[in-house]
């Protein structure tokens, strides 16, 4: 290793990592520093592109706090994320795909029974939204804990109103004997994503747009059943062909259904993975 | 893009990018993204593994201040700096070498006179340092403007010493009319880089060690001359064959001479390429 050149230095990075004793650790260092070189050397990198890389990647850690995540942003708009959802979480032909987390969900919503109004007080257009949770052969599953959350009319969730101290928009509902549920709550609105960090100055630069379509997020826990995370798109939104975190599956489109008298309904069935060994 | 999955999601990052006025931005996020997106898919990414690459690219951010560059130390062992030296400093043979820049250089240091002492009270064994810089036809180069910087005995530069006040080991000299100059300073003596932050976790998990070997930074412009950014690499080290950041170059290495009187002295000609129009 006593001669580095823009050639011989991937093998000596790589060879470096020979004393790892965690072999998984030692594959996944290997095959970033081969790709992150390749990168380089297929770009040809220049002094100055690499230090600005350096400043974007330390403001965006400069960025986070402990209410804002901009690397899980930043990756999801690289579609890291959703690759590595999409990755995990092939399911059989027949379950409910999964798409992101996001960085808006938040641990002990409130509990509602069915009927109830999951909006509490956020502003938008009421809705209704009833709902099944079965596995693929059809059977109901009961007691599934279901977390449900979403954007309100001005495209914010309730945890980036500053000083808003209950939740809006989110809540935690159970299936009954049957495997349904249904709550009222408000239509989900289209949102840009936070632009006023890094990643923002990113999209700017590249051309790229912030906005998601409307969606309602949903996580569904049952006993002997894979854990779902998935949204539910609204159908017809302008812009369902190209979010700005890759998240949308044809699957996942459903149309919020104008009632007679104003309100809005969406009916869905979601369909759980039976648990692997 | 409603049809997104593991594999469809990297054409479809790459088109978001179609809309980007500049055509290098556009060239470098469209390999960047489809590097990541190998790698991901290579290695087969868990969610768990991603969550644990946020937090450690996070806490990397977090631990950079004014005098603490986490990212460049990152981009530093896993070779990505070297490369790009490398890549951007390609010189015709007989040319000196250049390698890493490093963190701990520092705009405007003291200027000394030919045979001044520019340890200025570091800590270490005296030395005498003779150096030459000259073109490719062998023509002397006067008037080149030379910072050296280096270590102390301790292993630590003058900036990592909390309280210090004036610059040790650090000073800036102008070469002759016959190309030559030469100082007073200490040996220079292998260190370790910081290890109290991410890149000491990830150096302890892949069983890396964190020394450099022992070298003294010259930094040498002259009118008409490309700038050269370079390290003289003592022979003998210890670590000379697995610098932690992959900087040395066998024709770098040069011998601190010891001499009768208990010092030592060390000979070195640079040779630098003419300026490229």
């Amino acid at each position: 290793m006593r001669n580095i050149d823009q050639h011989s230095i991937t093998a000596a990075v790589v060879d470096s990592f020979d004393g790892c004793d965690s072999p998984r650790l030692k594959q996944l260092m290997t095959s970033l520093v081969t790709h992150l070189h390749d990168f380089a050397r297929e770009v040809k990198l220049t002094e100055a592109e690499w230090a600005q890389g350096i400043a974007f990647l330390t403001a965006t850690g400069q960025k986070c706090d402990d209410k804002r995540q901009e690397f899980i942003l930043l990756s999801d708009v690289l579609g890291l994320s959703m690759l590595t959802v999409a990755m995990n979480n092939d399911k059989p032909a027949g379950c409910t795909e999964a798409t992101v987390f996001g960085p808006f969900f938040v641990e002990g919503a409130p509990h509602y029974a069915h009927g109830d109004d999951v909006a509490n007080g956020a502003a938008g257009e009421p809705c209704e939204v009833r709902g099944t949770v079965r596995g693929l052969r059809g059977e109901p599953i009961a007691d599934a804990v279901i977390d449900v959350w979403q954007a309100d009319a001005g495209g914010h969730y309730d945890v980036q109103h500053a000083g808003l101290d209950h939740a809006q928009g989110r809540g935690v509902l159970r299936s009954g004997p049957d495997g349904g549920f249904h709550f009222r709550t408000i239509v989900a609105e289209a949102y840009p994503i936070p632009t006023d960090g890094p990643v923002g100055v990113l999209l700017e630069a590249t051309g790229r747009h912030p906005w998601r379509p409307a969606h309602l997020h949903f996580k569904i826990e049952a006993a002997g059943y894979e854990p779902l995370i998935t949204h539910v798109f609204r159908d017809g939104d302008t812009w369902l062909d190209s979010d700005a975190v890759f998240g949308v599956r044809q699957s996942l489109v459903a149309e919020w259904a104008a009632q007679a008298d104003g309100t809005h309904r969406l009916d869905f069935g979601f369909v759980l993975n039976p648990a692997r060994r």
